[in-house]
This record gives structure tokens, C-alpha cells and sequence, in this order.
């Protein structure tokens, strides 16, 4: 891949600081956000996580400033497809300890991606270590998502469990599943990311559509017997699992409808 | 800080692709080398556990590429100091899963440390998430390191344990400990760095002077209880520790100025 279209600092083509710690240790954040028509339907929450992060880590960041920055680069960019966000802790890449000097920030323009009609999971070998510091954190520490993404099949989606062998995530998103017990979505207080959408539907969508879920510890036989299954982010909104190795019973979706339809009425960028 | 000395992919003064796959992920290795006369006295073990670290994250790299970065950057810097060589897994930060490309390659100098007479340990609270794929590398995923360091007054150096309570290592190099039992060092199997400088005492040192020593799982209490106790790294050498937060017993170093006596005969630039 060549150089990806970037606002560094509020401004465009800006480079990357060789020492920025971003680089060294993984010390930042990011936000990979879906852009609509202009705008950022879930900025509100992903400067909510965004804040989680940079509190965790040390990183001084102002909102003001950082608005700015996204309004200047979507003046120039297309006016729908992916905007990530990255906040690093600085430049001074010689030594852990931080300094608390200013953050460096980076703006990044991607198109949507290409729309899925399956979703086939597989469960990866990969196991996520535990780490309540870090669960919940989209940090750039991203080794196990790209150990885990290394061993799937183009065609695969993949499933994340941790080493004590609980389900957590998927490799880009959030699971919910739908069991006899009712509606489900993995505890994130070990590992996994918090996602922005899976945050968004459990205070807004579930709610409004009187659809109880319960945040608990997901047991990988749970979701060979779900009668109904999703990933969620936000970037693609929801998806409803087709298919996963190693289970031959047949998966609905008519719950997760009702859900797509609620969530695309709020926001219309998510119509499937 | 400001910008560090740097070489990218052989050029001085070369800079970082905003793609870069160590600054989205942390998809790389580094390795923090002394810099002696010119010359690098441990390269072969750190190339060792560089191509250790390569094959486990999927990243192609050529020997005499990258020697040839190191003679060039070489030529043009001090001839005493510590040079940081990264390897990142090359361009392409918007997905995880890696197409193989081209690596990157960072060569940054800086001046020696100062030396320091006295180290006095503290327990982190940070505890080293458990996770044996990972396990020993020296990958850019340093979040564990960074927040560690965070909790230290700048007269202590930190001791980190893992999350089940295990004795794993200092914040910048490994630890070996004299107990009625003979010299230990922590086993790293499920979290740690595996320093050039442990390997090197372990393969070299230690059987010269036919002293025994086992890499074993390593409990705080035989820490405070030890007689005497180093740590190690490929930067400083040897440093015998002089105090432990919590300990009251006097540490010796009888036995640490022999191995330091002899680590000195074969490599001068470790000389106390």
C-alpha cells in the first residue's frame, strides 16, 4: 500500500515524526469512524471512548482542537467512506517513561468498504491474553488482531476468544448472539474492544425496541447453539452471521431485522 | 524531544510512511544495541532474536540488507552510543490481516546512558498480560512497558510481575537472583523479553566460570529473600541492585562482580 491520504497535526501531507511514540511502543490511540455525507454520525461516541483511552494512557488531548482538525481534512476529502483517527502520546521514542508532552494527531481517508452479504466465522487458534488494563481500549497495540487476521482464509471472518477460553470479539467487531436465554453480547472487562456501535446499540437500539441483553461471559458453545448472531462496528454498521466452521444448525435473522431497521432509522448510513 | 538521528530503509534523514504497519499496529521489532569503537559486539545475538521475532510476525528481512543500513548509518555517527534498529512489517495500516509486503527499516542513535551506581527496585502494580505467542519478542507492542514506567518515581526501576503473580523481569532488562538454591533467572515462556544480554550470560558466562544457573518460575518471595541480584541488558551490561522496596536485608555482589569481571574480559565496552 502507497501513502494513505493524511492530515497530520491539522495539516495536509504533514509527516510522521521518527521519534513519535506511536511508532515506538504502540503509546495512542484510534478511531476508525464511517463518514456520511460530510459528517461523523457517532463522533459524539467515539470521542467518548477516545477520552477513555487517553485518560488510561496519559494522553493530554483537547476536543476543540481535534474537530478542527476533522473539519479541515473532510473539506478536502470525499464526502462519504472512512475516516480513521489516530491520537499517539508525542514524539520521544528513546524511553517508556512518558514525559506528558503534546500528542500528535493523524486524520486518515479511506472509501466504504465493499458490502457483505456472508459472514462465515471461524474461530481463530490466536487467543487473546488478559489484561484488565487494556480491555476495552482501542489502543495501538494491535499485534493479536494481526496474528489472528494472519491465520483466516480470505473467505473467513474470525472469532476471538481469550486464553481461559471465553468468547470476546470478533477480528473488526463486536458479537451479539441470541440464545434461548435471550440476547447476549461478551464482557469486555478482561479483553476485546469497546466498540463505538456495540456501546451505541446497547444504551439506544436494544432499548427502543424493548429487546433485553445481558453483558456477561460467553461460552463458545453459546454461540454454536445461537439461534441468531451479529458483528457489529462502525464502519458497516450490523452484520448478521451466516455461517460458522464447525456448526451445521441453520441461523435466523428475524430479530436482527428489527434491529437493522431500528438502527437505519436513526441513522440512515447504516441501512443495510 | 525532537526528531532522533534516523536512517529509513538505508537513507539518512529518510521518513516514515504514515502507513506504516508499526505505527497503525505495532507490526514490528526493534532491538536497542551498544555501539562500541564503531562496531556492535552482540549483532549476532540480536540478529538472532530479531529473526526469531520476524518469523513469528510474518515479516521478511535480509541479513545483509540490513547490515549494509547499519555500516552506512554507522559511518556517519558517533562511534560510541546505542543504536535502536525497528523492523516494521512495511506499509499498509487499514486492515490487519498482512499481504507480505516489504519491511521497513529504522537505524536511530543516541549517546550512551549515564552510568548509575545504585538500582533500587519497586514492584509494579501493572501486572504482564500471560500470552506465550508473543512471549520472549521484542515487538513494538510496549503499552505493558509504557504504563509500568508511569507508576516509578524517577529513582526506581520497576520489577514487573505477570497477572498470575510470577516474577518476570525489570522495565528495561532481565533479572537474575542468587538464592540458597543457586543463581535463577525467571522463566519467560508466558510473558517477558528475552534479552541479547540474558542469553549471552546464559550461554557464555555463566558455564566460563562454572556457576549453574536455572530458568525457572520465579516467586516475589524469592526475590526479597535473595543474596544477591542483577539486572541485565544489552545497553548497560550488568547492574548489580542495591536496594528493593519492601526488602531490609543487605544484597552482596561477590559473585556478580565475577560475572561482570568476566563478561568485561570478552567484551571491554561492558567494563564497570
Amino acid at each position: 500500500m502507497t501513502d494513505l491520504p493524511v492530515f497530520v497535526n491539522g495539516a495536509a501531507d504533514g509527516t510522521v515524526n521518527s521519534a513519535d511514540r506511536g511508532l515506538h511502543y504502540g503509546h495512542g490511540l484510534f478511531e476508525t469512524m464511517r463518514l456520511c455525507g460530510g459528517t461523523l454520525p457517532l463522533w459524539d461516541w467515539h470521542w467518548s471512548r477516545l477520552c477513555r483511552g487517553t485518560a488510561a494512557l496519559g494522553i493530554p488531548l483537547d476536543r476543540e482542537t481535534v474537530w478542527n482538525d476533522v473539519r479541515r481534512a473532510c473539506s478536502q476529502w470525499p464526502a462519504d467512506g472512512v475516516i480513521k483517527l489516530m491520537v499517539t502520546a508525542g514524539s520521544g521514542g528513546m524511553a517508556y517513561r512518558h514525559d506528558g508532552g503534546p500528542c500528535n494527531r493523524y486524520l486518515f481517508y479511506r472509501p466504504l468498504p465493499v458490502p457483505r452479504d456472508f459472514i462465515h466465522l471461524r474461530v481463530c487458534d490466536y487467543r487473546l491474553p488478559v489484561n484488565p488494563r487494556l480491555a476495552g481500549l482501542k489502543h495501538l497495540n494491535r499485534l493479536d488482531q494481526v496474528l489472528a487476521a494472519n491465520e483466516l482464509p480470505p473467505d473467513r471472518d474470525g472469532l476471538l476468544l481469550d486464553t481461559e477460553g471465553r468468547v470476546i470479539e470478533g477480528l473488526a467487531g463486536n458479537l451479539f448472539l441470541r440464545t434461548a436465554d435471550g440476547w447476549l453480547t461478551p464482557d469486555l472487562g478482561g479483553a476485546g474492544v469497546r466498540g463505538v456501535m456495540r456501546d451505541y446499540l446497547l444504551a439506544e437500539i436494544f432499548p427502543a425496541l424493548g429487546l433485553a441483553v445481558r453483558e456477561t461471559g460467553v461460552a463458545l458453545s453459546q454461540v454454536h447453539a445461537a439461534r441468531e448472531l451479529f458483528l457489529c462496528n462502525a464502519v458497516r454498521g450490523i452484520q448478521a452471521v451466516t455461517a460458522i466452521d464447525g456448526s451445521d444448525h441453520p441461523l435466523a435473522a428475524d430479530e436482527i431485522r428489527r434491529i437493522k431497521t431500528e438502527l437505519a432509522r436513526r441513522l440512515p448510513c447504516f441501512a443495510a
